[in-house]
């Protein structure tokens, strides 16, 4: 088999067979298919694409060639959720513990933040104790005797999804369906839940921005979970506008405590429990309306607050600043985003507010770079509010003084005002799978 | 300017501007741009194509990344003439003698064979004695006085072209219009001649299989051409059945001699005419069939064939076996390949012929490799030929016995034989631009 071969046939717009895909993966895998080849044949994919026969052989490729969890310590049915990125959309931390409280339980192996989009792990530590590098049996204790635990992911996972998204980014090759699903679901797999509920992004924060997009890539994504055994469903939603209002490690954390303590926000609540729900469902604990009122009840009941609290500590946190508001740490400085004009905000790039939470030093640039866990932002006014210029919109929370001025710049550009109100995408476009 | 934004734009199917491609094209020839960005680039302007705007760009971009010849030492117009690549396509010792001996200088500059391909340079220096290596000042020298001269191609002119052609043919992104012609034609306008005569091949022997897809190259090759402000046209010749009968290096100098002493092969012949009348056109010497009559009388007369000796002697090469077939040398080793069944040769493909050739020694595996000068085959029955199993339909040549056998069997495959006559193409398919 010549790699060639492979390049040419998918140029004609021909499907690559299982072994040519095998062969592609495992000289990715070993370093013998030199990158511009490889950087051909993505291109290509990109442009002639995979069918799902072929996009599901990628993703068990690319599961193979690392090491997969091994989570047969832990008896029954283990569930798992991802976002595929999104700007505030700390949603794990409300949907674990509500899924948990309802005895499904949940491990979970979560990635750190890079870019502009925030990562799980982040916010867990930014509970002070909070740790999340837990042995196989420390990982496996806790969610045999708690029900829920998150650790990071560990480096040895789909080593071919790692050297493929790499390059995706450096040729401009990041934008296909295929590719996309089986980076996602090679680790998804690699992580080893039965039950995988899946958050499809759209909109000017998210890297598909059409939902109709973000609809083919859920249905793709759970084409190939279920291809390789799993259940697997999907909710479409909009980063249009931002979700909650709080952007940023410890604000999204304590936005959590608020939701799971009754104090929600409309949408962020909706997309939590519609993913609690979903899960619910795929796991057969309770279907349709049924699973959205028992997640709503674990909520409501307080059941899953005690649940998020009980998982951290077992996992080293302090959740005092949780349940006491009046208690809790902030950035020393702080900067007030007033709005520019009189009228509607008519759209927030939330790309560009999560590029604005990263200068105020709320992510990293490389993955050994600090994260300043109390910078980020609350959003006071969201797109569809009606303002004036007194307003404030937005308030900036750093640890450095020097970084507000020029993340407010960015934020403030980041905002259009018009003189009507504008149409609001609906918080949930659509459910696959589920 | 970031090479990532130039692959992103080409791969949504936009228009690079002059300066984007200036940009990538210095980016390849400093070394700047890694091997994954220009094969990414190079799969997208592959599956999205280029504009006759671009590929001129590319073209021009390319060659000012290397030296041009300089012959303003030869006044006057000078012409050069180029064939995308066939087999057994030795049209150059005939055009060129028959065009001078009209009164058109010619200063060409021509490569090795690399592949399949013959190369005029290697033809030649079958020659005993042809030197090819001309200083410039010995070059004018003999264009000036003789009317035609041939060197080798040096290494400085388009070095982008070398880089980018060595990736292409690694990345299977060989075949864009758009690419080829920019590669054929940076090389051509850097070789300096006014007049430039193209002769388009297609068919199972050439890389490009339908003679509209030629058409629409030899189009984007004038285009480009007259966008550099030379004068050039096209032929559009198929490959489909090999050209004159001879292929190898001495073994086509003989029949280039047979043809302009008056015994030729009509296919060949009509080809070389073309290509001559098509220069003695674009230079404005004559036009329509006037031209050609012209080329026909200076073959004709014994003029052309004068002009040919001429000029290989003014660079050292001893034209008596040219001259003489009764002293000419041949390889020591022969073998036939007899016909495999009643009938017609319903086709030979020339690519396999090419290959065969190869396997007699008569091609180099690398451009430091040595060529056997009176390796390769005599080709007796042509496609559309009837034969029985007693005739001989090819007699293979090379200096090596052991050659002889696996290049007999390879030829044997690449002839297939027909009950009924086969239906013959055209010689030549369409004329551009003359």
């Amino acid at each position: 088999m010549r790699m060639y071969d492979l390049i040419h046939k998918k140029k004609n717009g021909q499907a690559l067979s299982t072994e040519e895909i095998e062969f592609f993966v495992r000289g990715v895998t070993s370093g013998e298919i030199p990158d511009s080849q490889i950087a051909a044949l993505l291109m290509a994919v990109c442009l002639k694409n995979m069918d799902d026969r072929e996009a599901t052989d990628l993703t068990l490729s690319m599961l193979a060639s690392g090491e997969s969890a091994d989570l047969s310590a832990i008896p029954g049915l283990k569930a798992d959720k991802h976002s595929t990125g999104g700007v505030g959309d700390s949603t794990t931390p409300v949907v674990i513990p509500t899924v948990a409280a309802c005895g499904l339980k949940v491990a979970k192996m979560s990635g750190r933040a890079l870019g502009h989009t925030g990562g799980t792990i982040d916010k867990l530590e930014s509970v002070p104790g909070t740790r999340t590098e837990l042995s196989p049996e420390e990982f496996a204790r806790v969610v045999n005797t708690v029900g829920a635990a998150v650790v990071g992911q560990t480096g040895t996972l789909c080593p071919a999804d790692k050297k493929l998204y790499a390059l995706r980014d450096f040729t401009a090759t990041v934008e296909n369906n295929a590719l996309i699903a089986s980076s996602i679901m090679s680790k998804k797999l690699a992580s080893g839940a039965d039950v995988i509920m899946l958050d499809v992004k759209y909109g000017s924060g998210a890297f598909i921005k059409d939902p109709e997009d973000a609809r083919e890539l859920a249905r793709l994504m759970v084409k190939i979970g279920e291809g390789a055994g799993r259940r697997v469903g999907a909710i479409i939603s909009s980063m249009d506008v931002p979700l909650g209002r709080a952007v940023g490690n410890a604000l999204e954390m304590y936005e959590a405590a608020d939701i799971l303590c009754g104090n929600a926000e409309a949408d962020k609540l909706e997309v939590c429990v519609a993913l609690s729900a979903g899960m619910l469902s795929l796991a057969d604990i309770a279907k349709g309306d049924e699973a959205k009122k028992m997640a709503l009840d674990a909520i409501n009941s307080g059941k899953a607050f005690d649940k998020l609290c009980e998982m951290l500590e077992a996992q080293g946190g302090d959740t005092s600043q949780l349940r006491d508001p009046s208690i809790r740490s902030y950035a020393p400085y702080k900067m007030e985003l007033k709005a520019e004009t009189e009228g509607y905000i008519c759209s927030m790039n939330t790309e560009e507010i999560g590029l604005s939470e990263g200068m105020l030093g709320a992510s990293r640039d490389s993955l050994d770079g600090k994260v300043d866990h109390l910078a980020g932002l609350e959003i006071i006014k969201k797109t569809g509010d009606k303002v004036s210029p007194a307003d404030t919109v937005a308030i900036l929370h750093s640890s450095r003084r020097e970084l507000l001025e020029p993340a407010a710049k960015r934020l403030g550009k980041a905002i259009t005002y018009s003189a009507e109100k504008p149409k609001l995408p609906p918080v949930i476009y659509a459910t696959v799978g589920v």
